[in-house]
């Protein structure tokens, strides 16, 4: 064996004793298990006019869109969902990527050239963290929601500044104080970028995200990034903001010029799931009520979870083997959960990670929560 | 106006000036014009057997595949491509990423914790350069297409290396020495990484990449990186090598762990151009034919441009002015090719840049060469 190899395998052995390991299980199309660990909030992956919209784009233009953006790839569909996602969210101009993760490379590495400082939330996501890292620009990472702790940042600092959040966090569900944030930003002249990716379609009037849901749309100083996979049951990322810097973007975003484009079925499929969720005030109502008696059964079983702020619910367990017996368990009985251990969690403790999928039929939601609270430990 | 997007402003006045502002120009589906610019280079992006996988899987499945590869987003379809991308390059083990771009960063990233330096191709792909960054480990970028001088920088360094080139060159077309670089590594003990972005589906035996081609399918000490969105028609990427590498990805590649897995519409689709391209060796000879023959046609109209390795071909322009205006031609004319300039140019020259697509009929392929010669300054 190469000499390499043997070093990769005694890393995967250390892996392995840590109980790190990871492991594909792929599912069949149709299977019978209840999803409340994946992102698709408002049921929207196989919405009839989500799959009729993206079986016509196929239809009309074929599977890859052959090219970048800037040389084969755009489409109509493309700027039809930019065009639809700029009014939705509120912004001046939005440009769509192949990815949330890609999306978050080009925005953090954007506003380099006009910020000597990135203050980042120590709970924020690997894309927007791989993002500090490309761009090489100074960061310093803040406490996890602490306004106060931004502001001292900021103030110990006398350049422009842009400040990165999350606004739903993916791991724990829990929201960021956007107005206060944005409140230290502006007053200090700094930008707020803000990864909606776990809000979108979930928070807001018409479900438009949790920075219009804080009265944040369009304010010339806020950036939001997001995915179009998680609520609007799709693939691709977004940026959203004023118009000259979505230009910007389209001039120098790497990650945007060199990257083949979403194919344009997925992105026609994606302006349907737009066109769905902005009027799913009652797939949305049904979110919630479902989130808060997750949380309210879960307390009653003696496991102190908050009510989720979207869909996402975290759910304290005793340890780590205990996580992954509980998550294999469900998993055993039909329902896929989510589980996070260190050092996937940002403050070190184990956990189930509860999704709420609004399309799951009302029955098997509520057999999904009783074998939960069956298998707990 | 906030003062950061005055600055943003003065940075696109100042790329105006310098002629390096991009436009979005979206086509319609089924519009009349030749391709000559995309990397659709077998024609497979629209082809019915392509077109109908992605249907039915789309069908099957859904749009989305509604979260990550290691929560929900394996399905049976991924699990299928990767078992026929094995295959194919005759590696131990494949792993699919939602774009090469991803891939990219993956794999230069999971070498970093066995090797201490890495080589670069002077020409490679804005991905690898961007793995790079984020990878941490010190680079020496290598001269272009020079195993003399990349033995060298191996030599004067006591520990790993990584050596990484793509095997056709993006812009122009060329081809890495890939025997002599490989007998370069191994008789080092470094690994070997090639980008077989511009080549799979088009060199080897069955279009199996430039890997193959070059004899060093199934090496312990060469990995192969390739985008899904080029002669495959289709989008995403996959890293392709030992069994116990691609363990490595799934347990520690940020770019794979968090990120949404790509569509399985889209997966079967590729899944589908897989089969095609193993026994499209007429669409390959097509491919050539027209290759030789734009170059041929170019030389004798004083352009010295060379025979493709694959399918991009580099036309020399007399300026940046003369290559913009060329290419504005041939485009109102119903043509689309691509244009390079400096500071897009690793050697600060300006061209068109032609690619073959093979599914291109063939009256409009004679039509469209006679008007790219047309147009010529
Ligand atoms: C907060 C957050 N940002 C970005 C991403 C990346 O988006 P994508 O999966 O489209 O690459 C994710 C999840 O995947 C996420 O949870
Ligand atoms: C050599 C090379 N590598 C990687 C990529 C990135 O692949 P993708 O477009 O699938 O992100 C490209 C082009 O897009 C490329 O030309």
């Amino acid at each position: 064996m190469a000499d390499w190899l043997e070093e990769i395998g005694r890393l995967a052995r250390e892996r392995a004793k840590a109980g790190l390991t990871r492991q594909l299980r792929p599912r069949s199309a149709g299977g019978a298990v209840v999803d409340l660990a994946g992102n698709d909030y408002l049921g929207l992956s196989d919405h009839p006019r989500v799959v009729d919209g993206a079986r016509q784009a196929l239809a009309a233009y074929g599977l890859g869109a052959t090219g970048s953006r800037l040389v084969r790839g755009s489409t109509d569909a493309h700027t039809a969902l930019e065009d639809a996602l700029a009014g939705w969210l509120g912004a001046e101009a939005a440009l769509v990527f192949s990815s949330g993760y890609l999306a978050n490379l080009a925005v953090v590495r954007a506003v380099a050239p006009v910020c000597d400082l990135i203050v980042s939330d120590a709970y924020n996501h690997a894309s927007l963290i791989d993002g500090c890292r490309i761009a090489g620009t100074p960061v310093r990472v803040a406490p996890h929601n602490d306004p106060a702790a931004v502001a001292a940042l900021l103030d110990a600092h006398p350049g422009r500044a842009a400040v990165i959040t999350e606004s739903v966090f993916s791991v724990d569900g829990d929201l960021a104080p956007l107005t206060a944030l944005h409140a230290v930003t502006s007053a200090r002249g700094a930008l707020l970028i803000v990864d909606d990716a776990h809000a979108l379609g979930l928070l807001g009037p018409h479900g438009s995200g949790g920075v219009t849901a804080a009265g944040l749309a369009g304010q010339p100083d806020v950036i939001i990034t997001a995915t179009l996979s998680k609520a609007l049951g799709g693939a691709g990322g977004v940026v959203a903001g004023p118009a000259a810097f979505i230009g910007h973007l389209v001039d120098t975003g790497r990650t945007f010029i060199y990257d083949t484009a979403p194919p344009p079925a997925v992105v026609a499929g994606v302006l349907a799931a737009v066109e769905v969720a902005q009027a799913a005030d009652d797939r949305r109502a049904v979110l919630f009520r479902r989130g808060k008696l997750i949380a309210a059964r879960m307390r009653d079983a003696g496991f102190p979870t908050r009510d989720p702020a979207a869909g996402v619910l975290s759910v304290p367990a005793p340890g780590p083997e205990a996580a992954v017996a509980w998550a294999a368990n469900c998993r055993d009985r039909g329902v896929a959960v989510g589980c996070f251990r260190p050092p996937s969690t940002p403050d070190g403790s184990s956990r189930l990670r509860l999704t709420v999928n609004a399309g799951v039929a009302e029955e098997a939601f509520a057999r999904a929560l009783t074998v939960i609270l069956e298998c707990a430990p």
